[in-house]
């Protein structure tokens, strides 16, 4: 299932070449997962104070195509890409009203106190695969 | 005693005007905090994980006289202006070849598991007081 | 006239002490000034991109009183508190169900091209002034 | 010819799991890159001030192996990976005691008046190519 997250540009954000600097892209996924836990019922600030665990990221990948601009308003749809008993991805594409730039992020969660990697815990992944995992909607 | 941090502008902290992005200014700050705990012997990081002490912004001022550029190198003067058995403060003057911003800040110390507030603890404020504190050097 | 501007805690804005770091705020004050301008009907981009203008800080002052952390839903009430023909200044409130944080900037407004001190420009001062200016609502 | 860039972590670059925000790797990046191109003589301010020439992001890799933390020193090995008429590319390993990450980034270049994608400058490249390209040192 593919979920929608719109943003607009804040002007921090922009740099001296007059667009976003590329640096903001893996904070704006990291929005998209954020948004991506509420919406399954699972806030990650709930999942890191009552189950203990942390989501690390693993892998980042982006293809930048064309500049965000302040003003800009912006949609990023994403989706789980996979997940199995310890990894998950996701997969974003960024328009405007021209495709932005398309990325790619990997995860694994770890026990924020050890910060040992831990399997997925159950009830994160249930909630996951509820989802049409990386199927396009 | 005032000590000079030295720094050069990094791309990513301009903006679209193309001068430093005002927010920096207090990351700037930190970073000569940082400087002046290793340089009395006790860097933070140490203060942090065998003291168990976090130092806690509780006031921010700046005055922003002249931009910052991409390209500019540039000092930061600062000193410990005052300090008593909870509080401490720190002024900081800023230039390249004219004069930048200055800027002052007010902290406490907490600790780093309750977040109570905590007397200064003496192991850091002798070795603050053993430099000449609040008198230009 | 009070604005209310909502907001809540990005991951990535928290630091190792588990907090929101204290360079966001700034950021968080600049977003409310850019829900201003759209308020009054001339949003930020508008005036860099057809006015030419670009709104510089000159002063920031922030008292921190308590900790925001990731999780946390905010409000920022905030209000243009003084103008003039050169300076403007707003003031912001935060709060969660206990107050977070007081702050304070004043601008000046600058010619895009050449960086220099212009007057607050009519169609911006205009909209302002149709405010309640630095009375409380 | 591989670089070696040294850094240590700046506490505003964590987060609150107590490690580096993954979106500082970027940035890190580009300060390597930015001691290139001083490294070879153009410093990338001159390139922008006096060539007209942006240097734009188009692909970032990074794998995220083991955390940052603050108190940590770390060093960047890094190299040009490949350089031709528009594009070139390189490659960045991190290092502490332990391998932290190692990441990729692509660019071309825009002339900054006009955005247009132009070829990479022959002042730029011959720099660029008089440095051992792609082999390891």
């Amino acid at each position: 299932m593919t979920l929608t997250y719109t943003r607009k540009v804040n002007f921090y954000e922009t740099d001296a070449q007059g667009i976003v600097h590329h640096s903001n892209y893996p904070r704006y996924f990291e929005e998209c997962r954020g948004f991506y836990l509420e919406n399954i019922g699972l806030p990650y600030h709930i999942l890191r104070d009552e189950y203990n665990v942390d989501v690390v990221l693993l892998e980042l990948n982006i293809r930048y195509m064309n500049p965000l601009r302040f003003g800009d308003k912006f949609k990023i749809e994403f989706r789980l890409d996979s997940i199995d008993s310890y990894f998950f991805s996701f997969k974003y594409e960024i328009y405007t009203d021209k495709k932005i730039a398309e990325g790619f992020t990997k995860h694994c969660c770890v026990n924020s106190q050890t910060k040992r990697v831990i399997k997925v815990p159950k009830v994160l992944k249930d909630k996951m695969e509820l989802r049409d995992v990386g199927r396009d909607s």
